[in-house]
């Protein structure tokens, strides 16, 4: 690229780690195309890092470990934000964007956790904000929620959007093994971190699962919204009983599109393992891959699959806004910002509908069937399937629920667990992908 | 929407068969959704018809057969276009086009055939064009090809772009069916037209084909450029012979990037059916559900996967593009249009690198084997496995190569027919998705 007059933009990377990294070879290495693409170059002005001295493959002279400043520097055009957490990255976009700066962020805690304070200085400062590496790393989902369907109506999204956790039930599902070992193989080969709370406990799924509720249903959604559980309390024994029944354990975010009983509509979001039939699109989602599953009323159902995480996946995610923010700026345009103007109510876990698998140590006797089903009925929960496996000591009795409220299902474990025939409750988990609700 | 001051943008519709009537009805049925998702209220303002006086469900008021006045009247926004066909469609769009009315087309044969047209049409009146509904129907892969990938480099598309024909070989596999057994099931279903031979023969998919390897490689691909065979040749025999390999035949079309033996770039498209392993992702896309398969360099594999046709998946497309022009239009700004900078030389099929199964009715004799790999030697084509069936007079012989030109390939099959030894050559197929190029 020689011609005198080419125009350049100018990109603060904030971050330096795997991602960042990936982030300066691709620029720097598809240079050309990405100038054909953009119709001007794209220039890393500069990089923040938390410590200097570390070599790390970069131009030092580009390093500053003033982040702030980089960000909001007259001569910068965009920022790429690969750093992670709410703060101090909250307050380096708030002033980048209030300046004008345009910002590709793939931090999902902080989009998840105050997506509304960006966006509001998005707005105030005429600049683009896109966040598609925040969820799902390389897979195309936030922009096909955001645009291509944005002339539907979405009624549910069911995503398996943490590869760690992906890769631990998967592991736990073809070797038998329990979620320790699980953890501590994923740990040993570098699928999952050190300290995997956000992961394990669900953290990271349910931030995923306010990004897509939020874009999908046109309402804030924060992370404090979604209903979350981790997979930690998952066994070898629920792992055999899914399979049992033709199912796997997957770790699911759910977002889903209510009725209420005034007319109005809802939504309910949440992070949980279930038991998904092996027939569904995402139960042969294995290792470390993510997919999200999609229906609308007029597209049908749509599945989107690929790389979560990753170095090089998530870059892919990062250029893609980098390319798009940066022609808007070349236009002088602006991306339409997404509206949360339905501002649906948030339903509570209690009125979320689902289905119950539970696993009962009974009494072997005579009337045994006949109390454990009065209990489901009494709190008008419909059992879908009942079987009874083992005698004597050994008698254990699987039930499986249709659709009700995780309230009145709820409600049900309590009443099993009170009866003098239940000598134990092995197991409860939900069931996703079957019926209609 | 009472607002007197709200915005308008009117829309013309060129045609109204299911596809037009279903967008009808989101529009209608999404009013408020959709004009606070663009910011304007979207009015039809005219559907053009083919013939007057049918009922076709819409206000009469806004029919009128001329399709052509109708898309360049002054009060016409937006044009979108369900007609199909190469004329009068192209001329209706170019003036509309010029008359800088942006427009949204399902119409797979005019991009395929001359969207360079179109395309000089929309910059000389400073339009959009959008047609995502023109490939794979209601799955988002178009935008994601030309916006969210464009920060990487992709290297391949594998893609099952034609339900019709994924119908057939899914049920020739499922029931041993032969093609024209299954042809006949597809059409009494209604997933066969009365005149096939646009899916069977595969027009349909070279037109997607070229389509998605013009926005995945910047280059400018018609259909004229794509290799084409369709699936009327495929026999039970062969869907067998690939069951026996672990695999399932498809009809695929493959768009892939080559590195030159000068180190420039081609692209090779084209559309076949090819066995498939059935640990490929792509594998299970069963019944009339579409998939396209991206590989790119930072991205790793993708998938996207739904519904490829029909009213209202198609109809969900459209109106995601319809708002995506609308919220352009009203904001002043223009897409950024793809553009065929990179221009890469399109490589003739025989260029093309695949594999072969090949089965072949020998003569059991000593040195059957030797005589037949001598034949592939020859060509310096390379046997990757090779199997004998039976003896005596049934004896077969089979064989799956490594990868090598098509050429190579086509050389060896003839070679093969002229031996004494080979009395028939039995099946021929391309194998696709296992080892790399």
């Amino acid at each position: 690229m020689t011609d005198p007059e080419k125009k350049t933009l100018r990109v603060a990377l904030l971050g330096c780690g795997t991602v960042g990294r990936e982030v300066v070879r691709l620029i720097e290495s598809q240079s050309d195309d990405l100038t054909a693409r953009v119709g001007a170059e794209l220039q890393i002005a500069g990089i923040a890092v938390r410590r200097g001295g570390r070599d790390r493959g970069v131009d030092p002279a580009l390093l500053t470990t003033d982040a702030h400043g980089l960000a909001v520097r007259d001569d910068i055009d965009l920022v790429v934000e690969v750093v992670g957490g709410i703060e101090p990255a909250r307050s380096w976009l708030v002033d980048a964007l209030k300046a004008g700066k345009s910002v590709v962020s793939a931090n999902k805690a902080l989009l998840a956790e105050d997506g509304a304070t960006l966006q509001e200085a998005a707005a105030a400062g005429g600049a683009d904000l896109y966040y598609e590496a925040a969820v799902a790393g390389a897979i195309p989902i936030l922009r096909p929620l955001r645009e291509s369907l944005h002339g539907d109506r979405i009624t549910r999204i069911t995503g398996i959007v943490n590869g760690t956790t992906n890769y631990i039930l998967s592991s736990m599902d073809s070797t038998g093994a329990g979620f320790n070992e699980a953890l501590d193989e994923a740990t040993e080969l570098g699928y999952a971190e050190a300290d995997p709370t956000a992961d394990v406990e669900g953290f990271d799924a349910a931030a995923k699962a306010a990004i897509l509720a939020s874009l999908a249903f046109h309402t804030r959604v924060t992370a404090a919204d979604v209903h979350r559980e981790g997979i930690t309390e998952v066994t070898a024994a629920d792992v055999a009983s899914a399979r049992a029944m033709g199912c796997t354990v997957k770790l699911l975010c759910i977002a889903e599109r209510h009725t209420d009983a005034d007319g109005g509509e809802s939504v309910s979001v949440r992070v949980h393992p279930a038991m998904l039939p092996r027939t569904h699109p995402l139960a042969s989602v294995g290792d470390a891959f993510n997919a999200v599953f999609v229906e609308a009323d007029a597209a049908g159902q749509l599945m989107f699959y690929g790389r979560g995480a990753g170095g090089a996946p998530t870059a892919s995610a990062v250029l893609g806004d980098l390319v798009a923010v940066a022609r808007n700026r070349l236009a002088g345009a602006r991306a339409t910002p997404e509206s949360p103007y339905a501002d649906l109510r948030i339903r509570p876990m209690a009125e979320a509908r689902t289905r119950y698998h539970i696993s009962l140590d009974v009494s072997d006797k005579a009337g045994v069937l006949a109390e454990v089903a009065a209990a489901f009925a009494r709190q008008d929960v419909s059992i879908s399937t009942v079987r009874q496996e083992g005698r004597g000591d050994d008698a254990t009795l699987v039930a499986v629920t249709h659709t009700a409220t995780d309230a009145a299902l709820a409600a049900t474990v309590e009443a099993l667990r009170e009866l003098p025939i239940v000598r134990n409750v092995v197991s409860v988990m939900r069931v996703e992908g079957g019926e209609s609700k």
